[in-house]
């Protein structure tokens, strides 16, 4: 019989709870999969007696999550606590000096130090393997670096947070606007302890940054993603973008170009009909598109205890089988350094106003739109009642900087009533 | 600098001519991400003379498929030739019995003689991989055998053939009937050689042979699919399946129950707003779900020389790879042999019938179905001119012996205005 791969996990939060109940539950499975049995040796957390609804016994316990990690008897830390910095980044380092294989679901830790991290395992010959990391239980990271090694990766987009798509989702549903559909996410406990990982868009973006090193053999670089979160999206935009025959999704999308790495994540529009636009309520989507494959779709819950340690599991039982290979696709030495893109590629935008009313303002606008080179492709204004008119435009395709210029001139016609909205309709 | 991986060609039609191209295209990007080169060392196809658009110079030649799996100075024997019998076969046999690993996209092969290839490459310590083989390029075997590996699973779905997808697509678009929309998909070229293939269903069956095998551990039985294709399906089926919501499509399900394995290939409905009932035109979509990752759907190109491609290649990076590991996720010889269902599980069934205008015929037909134990969900009787009125019927979860016994008694109420049509309803 082959030896067990015995596993220390550090973390014992939901997916912590979730990878000991799959060891558990389904300890044949996985050795007639993999080979050879995989166990867990010693686990640690921030408190021992805590009721996790799982029994811990046979395992040995570490109050310190670097102990565990550089025990003899563990082959792979299984690194759970998350945190970009503190106890996850020491361990992971421990774990990897000390010569064991890291499977990690942090996705922050990755997107800030994963190049550290990557040259430090592949120096001495140990993997960090990271499915869990993005998009739960989607096998986003494998399909990159394992299915589509023969293409040449030409755009990965993805809607990466349950929470902000939960409430987006909901916004449209329910007629309500951002705050009350906040509130009700975080009645149903779907927001991280600081909030602003998942509304302000920072956890999706970080997954965005590992998506983008893994596709374009790039070292990673959160820094140069564009980021907005969905905390200014309004419920008039929800409701003129579905008028016509869109929604509105918090977006990562990244793409080398000529120009540099065009790294974004923000609210954009998606066609209604597209599987994108489909995507409603809180799972998660990626889509990668190569030179050979086309478009390949990925949809499935990016969170939760299952999900996400399903994703933990795949990583463990790589490495039962004997799989090796480098942390972001190819060799961290050989990955390029590249700079952000000094410009958005050109797309569609979607542009909502409200015009003084008197005559002549419409005209205006279009012909400063006109003036800059931004071409119309649809045009509505809708009936009102009080002194400012509803007026949406979609554009033809556009640079952003043409947009920009037509949206200074707009504020000097004084035909505005408040500020313009204008968002980028992603083409998917 | 690390030996090249060297490859042994055997068919160059779409698929082979694919490889070929993605080969000369990317080998600095396949180098960087195996760690090796990949390189053709021969090339076998029916003709050498024919132009297919790409350069063979540089590779041998070899008139039998058979010589070419055997050659010295080749490591891998990739499959592109296809048929279930004949060289495709013998060459694969020849393959392993000279020690090599095969990669192959023939669904026909492994769905026949899958078990006994494997049952040969395992003695030999040779790898079969074919993500090529099912759903072109969307990685399901992948994802079925390593990332979902810590998953009992509980069920997979596909739409799996293209063509009848977008034959049923096309059917709804135009409300043109089978016959015509088959002469369309015959002019452009979506058929194989014999259509039966395609639109008889046996082409997804084997894929769905293969992905049951892989799911649920056990040896490969295309005999015990329930198959059925899409010649039958009336326009007036899906006119009325999407006048209550639903689509028709030619959907392979498989699950593991206390009664032997279920497998169905055959035309059923699923809800519109579903992710399959969204998959138009020729596009393929593959469900998997799992106990611990829920609900997993993958969707992408089915067919094509980019797609297909781009699956072998990716078997082939991961022998690059130094990946080893059993051809149907567990040792061929500890898979299980089971039978098939002796039932199918209970689901709702839509139900179409004219019946005779006449006072208490659908009072008749109700009776009948309730005392069968079959209950209403919904019942829409439609506006007529003729002889005759269109009834509909979603009935509530039912068996499919109930309702077996529901129509036998309905033949006998003499208001039965033509034979009934019954379709299951898959719960998605």
């Amino acid at each position: 019989m082959s030896q067990p791969l015995r596993l220390g996990i550090a973390g014992l939060g939901t997916v912590g709870v979730g990878v000991v109940r799959i060891i558990r539950k389904q300890a044949a499975l996985i050795e007639a999969r993999t080979g050879r049995p995989v166990t867990i040796t010693a686990v640690s957390a921030r408190s021992r007696d805590k009721d996790r609804g799982v029994t811990l016994s046979g395992y040995a316990w570490e109050d310190d999550p670097v102990a565990l990690a550089k025990r003899d008897d563990v082959d792979v830390f299984v690194e759970l606590m998350g945190g970009d910095e503190g106890p996850a980044k020491d361990a992971t380092e421990a774990a990897l000096a000390s010569g064991k294989d890291v499977v990690t679901a942090n996705k922050a830790l990755l997107a800030i130090h994963g190049q550290a991290l990557a040259e430090q395992a592949e120096a001495a010959g140990c993997l960090i393997r990271y499915e869990a990391a993005v998009a739960g239980g989607i096998p986003v990271i494998k399909a990159l670096t394992e299915s589509l090694a023969g293409n040449e990766i030409t755009r990965v987009m993805g809607v990466m947070n349950g929470t902000c798509n939960y409430i987006l989702t909901r916004m449209e549903e329910t007629g309500n606007g951002y705050n009350s559909l906040f509130e009700e996410a975080e009645a149903l406990g779907y927001l991280e302890a600081d909030p602003n990982l998942d509304v302000g868009g920072i956890d999706a973006a970080h997954k965005l940054a590992i998506l983008s090193s893994i596709a374009f053999g790039t070292k990673i670089d959160f820094d140069g993603i564009q980021l907005e979160g969905i905390e200014r999206v309004a419920i008039e935009d929800i409701r003129a973008a579905a008028d016509m025959g869109y929604k509105i999704k918090l977006l990562g999308v990244t793409q080398k170009t000529g120009r540099g790495l065009e790294q974004r994540m923000m609210p954009c529009l998606v066609p209604q009909t597209s599987p994108l636009g489909q995507l409603d309520g809180g799972t998660n989507m990626v889509v990668i598109e190569g030179d050979a494959v086309g478009q390949i779709v990925l949809r499935g819950a990016g969170a939760g205890e299952g999900p996400t340690a399903s994703a933990v599991m795949a990583d463990v039982c790589d490495i039962a089988r004997g799989l090796r290979g480098p942390v972001f696709g190819q060799p961290a030495e050989t990955l390029e350094q590249t700079t952000p893109a000094s410009s958005q590629r050109p797309a569609p935008y979607y542009l909502r106003m409200a015009l003084v009313d008197k005559p002549g303002a419409l005209a205006k606008i279009a012909t400063v739109l006109g003036e800059a080179g931004v071409s119309i492709y649809r045009m509505r204004q809708y009936e009102h009642s009080d002194t400012s008119a509803p007026v949406l435009i979609v554009t033809h395709k556009t640079s952003r900087n043409a947009l920009v210029e037509a949206l200074a001139n707009m504020d000097k016609t004084g035909v505005l009533a408040g500020e313009p909205v204008a968002l980028r309709i992603e083409e998917v």
